[in-house]
């Protein structure tokens, strides 16, 4: 069977589906943004673990080694946050292609410290070795939470308010963006080749010099996302509890079924509340895309996701780039999505999906 | 700077020098089997990581993926036992070449839940995608331990014995003699090839039967290597402590120098107490390789290399399946093989180095 049948959930789900985990220090396993573990009575120790690919997840000609090594870091500790824990620990753990240099590792661990740093998390071990052809970068991060703290997928109820965090889409078209200016780059270099005829299409000394002049929140959004660390904070501080939270890294529809299938709930999304970026309406405007299907699928917000009862909801309507974007319903009722004009859609999880058939996507 | 000039120990090294835990949970980094994490007074959480790449680590010409994924598994796990732990959770994080299908997807998973069931492990979570090329695999095992059972690289003393488990160098003449047959199969399709003039180099129908009558057990040891919990439980039982302990996946060579360097101390180790299979000498006798070399550099035996207390002597030597190879001396006597006729030579490690240039290793 080609796993394009399957997609990366559904592979997963079929790999898994009969493993019962076995040890007392197992709470959860497999199934949300991280496992959560207990090595002692009054802490829950989270884990969580991500893979990034070189030419799946990255680019090389347009992402800087700095960011990439950021990015790489901040996408785990997202996970943390989204079981609302506190990032502690990660291990990295790199293949590298023949071409790279001590140097080039260097700018990858600078992005990856900074990122450290900045969150107040050791960088414990990993594993460092070579790979026939390109970057593999596989991070693993450990955190912690008080066990009445930890907020997992499946705690949404009828009634409870959705909220996301930031703004949608955003990361998206800044891949846009980048990949539309590394084609026209491309075609230049081709052209000139064709011209100076030159044998080694490394031989032309066209600088790779985009265009991104108003587009800056874009790329930042795509090449060096933010984990929300604040929301969390916010959120305590607020002293409201999550029902369920996750972040955004597959796009909102695809996480919000997560949350409804993992709750057994629907859920209704109003596109009106979709919180956006002016750049990014302006992006989708330019090449032609609809900016709601953007912000639904669009993927790599790292924006976190979460549902608070309905009691919480002056409180939280207070916090500062929190929005409420619709309501939890009974299972019966489905995801829906309500539209500008009134209409029901159902929510289909359109986002990225490295396993997938091109266009279908689970 | 070319990263074959510096090698995987220098290259880490060199990235991580000035890495300093600032969290309270992080009792000890990089450079050990495992980072020792405290979430708690009264265990210590164990976390390693590995990462195989195809080409690398593995070929899958002569891999059958179940092996492949209970020995991804077991590499990690036989970490765990070497710091003298219990692992208790594995993170699974897999990117699938477009060859792959379901059906082998789940091979290499048998092969991952198998060692996890020999090992009372629990599989937690992980990450699956897509590679443009071979295939990848990335684990992290989780284990725990007593804060005073712990057992570093760095506590060998002076006079303490040095003991391994099992025998050396099987695994390495196992990855010849796979080698080997390779190289004889690709010869015979290459020949039927040009016979039968078929465009397609899928097109003979020579099956790949190679040779391996009396060799299992070399192969065993390549293809399927154990993770040797049974020998931290019967020091347990002995009641013996080892001052220092590591796995040997790099080479003894390799693996002593860690030992050697970490706890400032020399060591002297005896070439004909070296523990062989007789397997193993007759393949090194075959391939007219020098057996010792191939004990002491081989690499990948999964056994362990630990120090203890001259007062133990008695009990460790009565232990089944460990052997005194040598002792730790002071650190200025240095690293030190003695020779089946007397002679001494300063260790070096030749180990496999996936970073470093072809003959150079560190």
């Amino acid at each position: 069977m080609e796993i394009s049948e399957l997609g990366e959930f559904g592979l997963i789900r079929h790999l898994t589906k009969d493993i019962k985990p076995e040890n007392e220090t197992t709470i959860q396993g497999i199934g949300d943004d991280c496992a959560v573990l207990q090595y002692a009575g009054d802490r829950r120790v989270l884990v969580t673990t991500d893979m990034l690919m070189e030419g799946v997840h990255f680019d090389l000609q347009y992402t800087p080694l700095r960011h990439l090594g950021y990015k790489s870091v901040i996408v785990n500790l997202s996970d943390i946050y989204a079981m609302n824990g506190t990032p502690r620990q990660v291990t990295v753990s790199l293949a590298l292609g023949k071409r790279f240099t001590v140097e080039d590792v260097e700018e990858l661990y600078a992005g990856m410290r900074y990122a450290c740093e900045e969150h107040h998390v050791d960088l414990v071990g990993g594993d460092t070795t070579s790979s026939l052809t390109g970057l593999a970068i596989s991070i693993t991060a450990i955190g912690d939470a008080r066990p009445e703290d930890v907020v997992l997928r499946s705690g949404a109820k009828p009634t409870d308010l959705v909220c996301v965090s930031g703004n949608l889409g955003a990361a998206y078209m800044g891949l846009q963006l980048l990949e539309r200016e590394k084609s026209v780059f491309n075609a230049q270099v081709q052209s000139a080749k064709s011209k100076i005829q030159t044998p080694d299409p490394q031989d032309t000394d066209i600088p790779f010099q985009p265009d991104f002049a108003g587009r800056e929140y874009l790329l930042q959004r795509q090449l060096r996302p933010e984990a929300r660390r604040d929301i969390v904070e916010s959120l305590r501080q607020a002293g409201i509890r999550p029902t369920a939270m996750m972040d955004i890294s597959d796009g909102l529809s695809s996480e919000l079924l997560h949350i409804c299938t993992q709750s057994h709930t629907g859920c209704r999304i109003y596109e009106e509340r979709l919180p956006l970026d002016y750049q990014t309406a302006a992006m989708a405007e330019e090449l032609n895309l609809n900016v709601s299907t953007c912000a639904l699928n669009g993927g790599e917000d790292y924006e976190l996701l979460f549902t608070v009862p309905l009691t919480d909801n002056e409180r939280v309507t207070q916090l500062p780039d929190v929005h409420v974007i619709g309501y939890i319903t009974e299972e019966s009722l489905g995801p829906v999505l309500i539209t500008r004009d009134g209409q029901e859609f159902t929510l289909k999880a359109q986002g990225w999906n490295p396993l997938a058939k091109e266009g279908s996507g689970e």
